[in-house]
């Protein structure tokens, strides 16, 4: 910690910061500068966060940290980046890039299949599809639940395709997590801290989408929260942030893969339909995700996109989805990876 | 809803937009413009979320909802302002301007007997204090639970002031409910929509916080995930949102004061302390919060604040507070009300 | 500055970075920390901008600037709030909040004049009007132009009130500080940096809009430009910032006063007007910025604002203006100040 | 434009709008709903900007605009892309991408010409620099102005690489126009109109930077006052947005060049180097861009960038250049283009 004195601190004010960092079991070196003072804190910065409280103290103007809030995560402790496995064929973090395809919800037993199989054909190696919905307004449809999981474990059999699902809360955890081969946890749940915990009870991997409003960094302390439980297998998916901006859903932040790639070892899928809401925008915006080096990609498919119960807008038919698999492939090649 | 069809749509693609229409149950009513065509579909609106996904229709533009998607917190159906009421003698949405104070974490008996008696003292009608704590890091303190608990209803015992509190799971609910006489929903759970049911299941009073990057529409949708469940004591809490300014933690959104005004009967509370982050600002924005039209404020209060286990650097100490609520008490008054 | 090196940055690395510093003439200071060095630079900060550049060398984590970039804005060499005074009564900073009202555009002598009379009866000091417009299309009414300036002096001959009005280029500028009391920067060109070094030129006071994406940092750098080119009147005026909420233009930044009044000398008026965008909202908004310290108010007046020529729907009229001024006149008084 | 009456609106309210709509030269056209009329006003929309100020009539909720306020920038008028020559080899807009490359600040002649020959052996078919910089501090280095613009030009003699190069102000314009080969607006005078005028009146390419806050309508309305002034020559150029997150500069928007493609016919440039402030994310987000399909690149080189003037945090090396534009050929032909 960097502890920033106010310009015309005295000199008691200064001593007694000191006399302060040491109770806390740090050792102070302060640099007095021309106009004014910063006092360093020696130590292990990671339990020091009652130091911050030190910016109420008479005297200080700031206190900047300086080591990175989170460990597991992180790259301090492991450089060199995560594998996460689902089923036989599925790694994210490695060369080749898995795709998860499939309908916002699951809605019929016909459904899922049909689109399973059609998103397989096209090179999908995962299957996602809704069967718990949070949805805005409670008069919208909000899944089929349980009903909803054996459709999409029924597709599974079918196809051999992983199954992707959300869960929303505690208390039906054990439930999906019987049917679902990597649990999504929702960009309005990243900060629900109970059900990180939660979910960091299971050995299964976790999608953790970013929240409509969390930075970077927010972010990886919420994939700590998942790990410090012992469930090391997390998955990050960006899924475009909220910003001013209208003619989108939300602004896909690609660079978030960069700023991910020098904070921490863990795979980084993209979700283009939710970030952009609007079909004819998720082609362009896969092909970004591949070239900026995106773990995983995650697309919503639906075989009569105007009929969907959801988020019909942004789903791609099987058609259209294949033709983005067959551009995503060639753009994989040129950047190293694969399809 | 209206339907706005691409310039140069085909005959037959605005037929069959209409047919679409009337399959769903509505009466379709174009409007041939000079450059394009309009469809109004007249029905009632909200039960039509289907029909916005005419947007992938052949030949729209887009879809153009017209009814506000909030039926019971909404003033369609309710003009007159609700009244929450709390203990004995705060009531939320009427003239006098009820003050919630007290820590962000409860953390020892006596310093939260300590803080309400003082904030008692200096005018404030309910005591807040958290037992469960919602925090960015997993390494950080999160909260004494149960213990907690025990301590806010010694707190009251001792006070007659009724207590605020959060709920973080569903799990723990029936235990907050017991001692709690407002549960709060923070920022972070406003979309945390099993959550809401299960508090809209209860019959008390409910704080609302807004998250973080909510529109004032999907607050009020949140607020009606809890009303439709019959639990119609919504409080409201604005508390700063999201935005690219960093001198503050957040952005109080002061105008969405009036702008609730003009949507819902609810209450709006006011939290100057978690939308700054800096104790030197909570007096000016309290004052704006009153002279804007708040239903009520919330402060945090603690003996000590640079001692404080969380959120200590926007703690006013008792005397701090003390002088808030002159000032407060007489901007009141300026502008009709009471504190 | 303190220059933060990575986590394992060798000895060489942390040397160099050190002979860096010294060769620019600073005072290399290092802290070695339990995983990571940081280094202090000692000198004077505010022409080390080239220390930054230190982010690039090798080894380098990251740069912390300690002081503040603004000298003659902030208050490290000017702690007594700074007095803007326009014509015989318009004192802003003082204990007196000016108010400065007026229709957005100047549309007619017979509008102006009429306007400025009423605004006059109830209690404004200063007229303000638009001759020359910033609109987003092309197509619209870009203002009345000289003619306008000259009907804005009409009204100044009639009321005694002394009129603001904005600036957009330099080649103007001697036309319209010839006719105008107060120039103002309008938001958009709140970075246009030659046109506030053109400013800086002149001795009249300026009130400088802060744009809609703009910190308060680099709004006080922009001040700083107009003052370092030796004029000192410099006048903030806050309204609105870009953020995701769409129910109101902008989101007002009442809290932008506190946060002022710890970096600044300089008086900050606020204008709820453009900040809501919405006539409705205006009343409750200029309450809470005369109860959150502001030092004036400008408010859009028209005779006939659904006649408006542009930002009718903003527009108060007379008489809504006049109750208004009323519950401010009372909220100012509660607050210790005067309108 | 339709006319969105509130809930309960009386009759009379209802036929003074329309009577208002026809006054104004429009043909209303009601729709009678369950809850609530809307009406539709017939004629063209672009001239009827005082129509939206029917929002302040009695009884009217809000009013919606169907058109698009674009006409020469809009795909309404012409349908096919247009394409922007430079010099002999560079069209933006084609199947070839140009990328423009060079450093933020000429610093010198050897400065300039050194980084030309590199940008151009590594296969860049513009240069870059600036001689006129926005900064945001009065005291940083503002350019070398003439004399660096005559340094531009010795480097174009050179390499023959045509020139792109920042005016700020028109009082300079002519001397600008006379060296550079595209005169680029910078993201802070997007809006500032009468200098997209003054642009608007020269025969030559303008680089038009999206503003840190603007939608991409207001961008490509700032396009059409270049335009309506008779220069076509537009080249958009996205540099990022302003957002909450701090871990970049700004949050490219490559959805942006999707929803452009939808919007006009101009071609599209990106700027990774401002967008991301960081040299690491440059080459992640050239590929994105390139793979997300814009028609241009910008990049920042210096031949050493930690003894830049400025910007250097961002800058490539022109051996890092080479590989980037190596990777860049690569993700262009998996996409059909080329570089």
């Amino acid at each position: 910690m960097i502890i920033v004195m106010r310009e015309g601190a005295s000199r008691r004010e200064i001593d007694e910061v000191q006399e302060e960092i040491k109770r806390m079991g740090y050792t102070p070196h302060p640099i007095i500068g021309v106009e004014r003072t910063v006092i360093g804190a020696i130590g292990d910065e990671r339990d020091k966060a009652r130091l911050q409280e030190l910016e109420t103290a008479p005297g200080v103007e700031r206190v900047i940290p300086i080591l990175k809030p989170y460990k597991l995560a992180g790259l301090e402790l492991k450089k060199e980046k995560s594998l996460v496995a689902v089923g036989r064929d599925a790694v994210f973090g490695g060369k080749r890039i898995p795709v998860i395809a499939g309908p916002c919800s699951v809605e019929s037993h016909e459904q899922i299949c049909r689109t399973a199989e059609a998103v397989k054909a096209a090179g999908a190696t995962l299957l996602r599809g809704g069967a718990y919905k949070p949805r805005t307004s409670p008069y919208a449809f909000q899944g089929l639940e349980e009903e909803g999981l054996k459709m999409l474990a029924a597709a599974r059999d079918c196809t051999g395709l992983p199954v992707v699902t959300e869960v929303m809360k505690e208390s039906v955890l054990d439930l999906v997590a019987r049917y679902a081969d990597v649990l999504q946890i929702g960009a309005r749940n990243m900060q629900n801290f109970d059900l990180l915990k939660a979910v960091g009870q299971l050995r299964k991997p976790i999608l953790l989408k970013r929240g409509l409003a969390n930075t970077v960094r927010e972010w990886l302390m919420s994939a700590e929260y998942i790990m410090a439980q012992g469930n090391m297998q997390v998955i990050l998916c960006e899924r475009g942030i909220r910003t001013f901006e209208t003619a989108t859903r939300n602004t896909l932040d690609l660079s978030a893969i960069s700023v991910l790639r020098r904070e921490t070892h863990l795979p980084v899928v993209v979700d283009p339909s939710h970030a952009t809401g609007v079909a004819a925008y998720v082609e362009s915006m896969t092909l970004a995700a591949v070239a900026a080096g995106a773990d995983g990609i995650m697309i919503e498919v639906h075989p009569n996109p105007h009929e969907a119960w959801s988020d019909g807008a942004q789903s791609l038919t099987p058609a259209a989805f294949a033709g983005v698999m067959g551009k995503a492939k060639a753009v994989a090649a040129a950047v190293g990876r694969e399809i």
